[in-house]
């Protein structure tokens, strides 16, 4: 039996500029915590993240495109323009609602560009450009700091298709598998369990979710009590697009 | 600032059978791992709530029609036959793998009917005819034993569209309410938040799955900090057909 997974939220982290070290600032909200521990996995918002890259573009500084004002509707052009400059493929659009594919395969809303949150008004913040990387840098950081080999994921939430509602999953990760794959397991009866790939990474995210919240400055979570430890990247929970059946 | 979240798995249960005392078997359990307390959200992975319900078909009962045979492929028939007997609609089909909205709205896939870690060779294992119902029976069935008022949250694994693995949902849920609605909230800018409704429910349904996992005997666990009360059903997750872009 599996013991015990405590969710820790990490608070009072101040609203995040670019370059800001946001290694550090987790250490510090993890001591007040009562300190990381040995396999702790590491959930941050995206929005942190890409605020201390820089991932910030103002809406007065974008120039709409043709197509940008077609699929804008009554909405902020400048905004598509945004969303179409993230995008691979638009998959849905109804306006205000634009289902797309990032550059880097995720299929979100909004290609994963957030007007909310964002400091000063007029003012997107977009998805990490390399949200593994993004991750690896945060876990580098941290075992500069104080010798500790933590997973790391960065997190965002994503609507599904089919379901009300969004959940918080996985983007980027580091130091962790994103994916249990229970093939040539058996269940307790003996069976041999198939089509069984749990994605934890996700999971764990969506856990994460719960104690951060969206309005009260918890930008990120410990999840403790879980052996996740292994490699991969956030781009292994994408389906790969010859077994997507929803495209 | 949220506080901590537990999610403590509850094991020991024995391999279930129709008309055993679900409920009075998972106070057992939750006795062992400390007792529950009050707000504490309750999450039955759904298998074991089917089989108390009896929701077990025999293949060798089965008679596969022309339609199953056509679509089953290499595979067996007969557990097609069940799958389309379960279905409102089939989405997609790529044998051995169907999509199929359920009778009830959820689209998953095999519409929920699941071989594996069934007692027995040759039978299958059905979702509930009404999950909501489920989760009611068993708040009240420990509210009769232990005079406590838990959430509870009947969930199972489903696949999602364009990405890899599973994650655990609530398919019915009973003293709690399922979504957080954040619409009119002000975000820590002052900026208030559109299109931001959390499936909280689902959410919780996956950390508990973090520590249930598959094939070790636990078939609950008990998520413990946060605060969903209110009411609400598992169908309330559903997106609406008309809102609905992937169809």
């Amino acid at each position: 039996m599996k013991g015990d997974v405590r969710v820790l939220p990490l608070g009072g982290i101040p609203e995040l500029e670019e370059e800001d070290d946001l290694g550090a600032l987790l250490v510090e909200a993890a001591e007040r915590a009562g300190g990381f521990e040995p396999n702790d996995v590491l959930v941050v918002a995206q929005k942190a993240v890409s605020k201390v890259e820089g991932r910030v573009v103002h809406l007065d500084r974008i120039e709409p495109s043709a197509r940008a004002r077609e699929l804008a509707g009554d909405e902020d052009a400048r905004r598509i323009e945004v969303i179409l400059a993230e995008s691979r493929e638009i998959l849905r659009a109804r306006p205000p609602l634009v289902i797309a594919e990032t550059r880097h395969g995720f299929v979100c809303a909004s290609a994963g560009v957030d007007a909310s949150n964002a400091k000063g008004a007029g003012t997107l913040v977009l998805l990490p450009l390399d949200p593994d990387a993004s991750a690896r840098r945060l876990r580098d950081r941290i075992r500069d700091l104080r010798d500790l080999e933590l997973g790391v994921i960065v997190s965002d939430s994503f609507g599904r298709a089919w379901r009300r509602g969004t959940t918080d999953v996985a983007l980027g990760v580091a130091g962790l598998s994103p994916l249990l794959d229970l093939k040539g397991t058996r269940d307790s009866a003996g069976y041999e369990l198939h089509a069984t790939e749990i994605a934890v990474a996700d999971e764990v995210a969506g856990a994460a979710e719960l104690v951060m919240g969206k309005i009260d400055g918890v930008p990120a979570a410990i999840v403790r009590g879980l052996e996740l430890a292994g490699e991969g990247s956030g781009l292994d929970l994408l389906m790969p697009r010859e077994r997507d059946l929803f495209r």
